[in-house]
């Protein structure tokens, strides 16, 4: 079995989430040993919500599960890079394809995402 | 000024860093408030080292500094991707292109990153 190191911070691992076909960077979520054990079993990410203190299946609500394709472990076995199918094509809660829809643009942020679905069609009101 | 929420890691967000050409992942570090502004100022990237407790210069050591192309903020403004130009094409310390050249295959860990350097010939022995 794979031996991950979550002494490093408190009980959990950063996971890097990356479409597995465009390559474009989605998100980044944290799991604990819990939540890594059942995104293996369950072959879709779970992570684990720091705000919320509880597991959390990505998509639960919205559909827009994570399909797991591919699983890398960097050098130190502290980060881990999760290649994946992003059912309904949007990863983030705004509706933007990935969470990192803003850039740097000297002193400001600006967006230039994509939103794929509106909020109040996925959450309700 | 963009304003990045450092508190709910305790001082830190981490950073993604990406190839700006390939949009492989190469790494992931962290950076406290001194290094996200010296990141800016520099144009290259500077870490804060959680086992060395002090800022950290990628690639100050071996030359392999990473030049800052996109800086990305996500929907919390609690993690950064960093789009760069590898200076040296490696970014691991072990001289693979990426820190995360090891994939999940079953059960265990199987190396498929390509080799660029020698670690002995860039860090001495």
């Amino acid at each position: 079995m794979v031996k991950l190191d979550f002494n490093k911070l408190g009980g959990l691992v950063p996971a890097i989430i990356q479409d597995h076909r465009t390559g474009e960077v989605l998100m980044l979520g944290f799991m604990n040993e819990e939540s890594w054990n059942r995104t293996l079993s369950e072959g879709a990410v779970v992570f684990y919500s720091r705000t919320r203190k509880k597991l959390w299946k990505k998509g639960e609500t919205s559909g827009h599960v994570q399909i797991v394709k591919e699983i890398r472990v960097d050098c130190d076995d502290d980060t881990l890079l999760i290649r994946v199918e992003q059912v309904g094509g949007a990863a983030c809660h705004t509706g933007h394809r990935t969470c990192f829809f803003r850039k740097l643009d000297g002193n400001t942020l600006v967006q230039d995402g994509r939103l794929v679905f509106d909020p109040k069609d996925v959450y309700g009101k």
